[in-house]
């Protein structure tokens, strides 16, 4: 909208200046094939279901009272499966807002935090929102995280992983590397897909007293509906996490989400179950994309960021589009001719390429 | 937790500062009775059940994929609600993440903003959360807000009305001398107990320019478990706010709080008739405790502000929760001597009474 000079004198002067999140479109279009916000194309646990309808009993006299403000049940549920301890665990409205808290509660320093080039295009959003100094690493020619390259002062440092949009995905053994050569700083390794092969750094999170692991029920956990993310730390990082959410919002997660969070996580079988199908699914799509003539880059997470040689990125998406399927285009520096995809159910994948092959490439 | 100094290192320097806001307690005490957090004893809509069932359908499939991120049919049902335009209307995760982004938007500037000595005690944490240059302004000494004290250069101003936790209301014509007193300058009333018998400031939305008004779904709708808050002004202010949620978090309403809101919302004739029930405990809440010595406030809201002249409020407090009854005590200067106490239905209320009578005084 226009807003004239005058008006703009409410405005706080920061605010002002903001250049918001753009996030994935939701359009509501019949017989769309949406391979564009990396959703789960299969439907939580069952067991979901039953944990919502028991907070509707006695004509859903629970929601007249306020949440429990500490989420303790949803913390222990996520405890027990992560196998840590509930004081190691920090839950928020999503894993926007633990990673929000998170650039407030650790990265307000003399100096700038790192982050990769190519990313989460939330971080700098956040950096800006809270006027955290920034500086970004290039990922090398392979797209992949050079540790040596973080080993420069800095006042804490981020990394996706797997990354976004890229897909790959880094070693423990490097993030140890990481973690070793930045003692004085906090490290988040931001695993909003590592359930999708890779290897997560909560396993760490014992062994280093400035690790932060985030994580989202949004991606493995097909409650991208319910907005529920955590972190895992040691004691001392989830306490500034607490004094920062409790600065801003009480009562951030509703009696809802706690309920159908907690009830997917006591659903180990199941989770485990369709992760496994979703990395099938990819890894035949990765199949049949470059069988087409695509560049797949290694991934271990629920998309897959693909270029094709002979055809422009942009153009595909515009193309896949009026065929009613939706991926993610970056119009940005060095990933211009990639496209994020994510991956579908056998029958989606499967138009997808039937798609490609028969009337685009 | 102790933390100690070499653990600190780790927290940005301006958190390890914040004195974060505490809630009223939710202790989990068999036949115990609530009244400190100021909720409603009526459950919601019969409606909001139904709406709920709706998500729940095909197993919950729908759970899969990201909310609305603008939650525009919450924002079209609270418009008709309010007789405003959709594009008057921003939503949040509870009222509290409402105010919070408002005081981001609007009250980051050079000059102090304005608020009541006694009022809601979240207002100061934000300021110090946001760096928020903040001065209080008394209350009278029937506790009232005096408009002409308002009259100094100003940041912006926040006002409670009813104002917790003394539940007296301003009217309108008070609320106008402020709004035309203070032109270049945003004016943010605090609804959130508004229909209980006050008078809301969203009939002067359209004639003023720099009025933000907030309201919850929390009290008066019995969705405090479920964390949706609003504010109503025009555009230009609404823009800020928008802003401010899209570098902060996208998607902060789920799919069940969107569509239990909504089912609130268009159940107009549940909603008046539970306003009143409400009303209608108080004036007989307040007769009774009157004939039993206390001095109370004139309450517009769903709670009471009481005083008792041969007795300490602190211990009543106390006495009180030996019987199993909690109420809110604040230990703060001029307030001290005071309860403030939830209206519950008849026979909550009627235990209160007669426990007072016949066991404490």
């Amino acid at each position: 909208m226009n807003i004239s000079n005058q008006q703009m004198r409410f405005w706080s002067p920061e605010v002002r200046e903001l250049e918001p999140y753009v996030p994935g479109e939701q359009p509501k279009i019949q017989n769309l094939l949406k391979l564009n916000t990396n959703e789960n194309p299969y439907p939580p646990s069952p067991k979901v279901v039953a944990a919502v309808q028991a907070v509707l009993a006695d004509g859903a006299d629970a929601l007249r009272l306020y949440p429990d403000p500490d989420a303790s049940a949803l913390k222990q549920a996520i405890a027990t499966q992560q196998h840590v301890d509930a004081s190691q665990v920090f839950v928020g409205n999503g894993s926007d807002e633990v990673l929000a808290h998170i650039f407030k509660a650790f990265f307000l320093q003399d100096q700038p935090i790192l982050s990769p080039d190519i990313s989460y295009s939330f971080y700098p959003v956040y950096s800006q929102f809270f006027g955290v100094n920034t500086k970004t690493v290039p990922l090398n020619e392979q797209f992949e995280v050079e540790v040596a390259d973080y080993q420069q002062t800095n006042g804490g440092i981020i990394i996706a992983n797997p990354n976004a949009p890229t897909s790959i995905a880094l070693s423990l053994d490097k993030i140890e590397q990481l973690l070793q050569g930045n003692p004085d700083r906090v490290v988040v390794i931001d695993e909003a897909y590592v359930d999708f092969g890779a290897e997560s750094a909560v396993a760490l999170v014992n062994k280093y007293e400035n690790l932060v692991v985030c994580q989202t029920t949004s991606k493995s956990r097909s409650l991208a509906g319910l907005r529920v993310g955590f972190a895992i730390a040691q004691p001392h990082l989830i306490a500034a996490l607490e004094a920062v959410k409790n600065s801003f919002n009480s009562y951030p997660i509703d009696r809802f989400a706690i309920a159908a969070a907690v009830a997917s996580f006591e659903d180990q079988a199941y989770f485990a179950e369709h992760c496994q199908k979703v990395i099938d699914c990819r890894e035949q799509l990765v199949a049949d994309l470059t069988s087409v003539g695509f560049k797949v880059l290694p991934s271990k997470a629920n998309f897959i960021f693909a270029t094709h040689p002979e055809r422009d990125a942009g153009e595909l998406a515009t193309e896949l589009r009026a065929q009613g399927i939706i991926v993610r285009y970056f119009n940005k520096p060095r990933i211009n001719q990639y496209l994020r995809i994510t991956v579908g159910t056998t029958e989606q994948n499967q138009r997808l390429v039937d798609t490609l092959k028969n009337q685009i490439l």
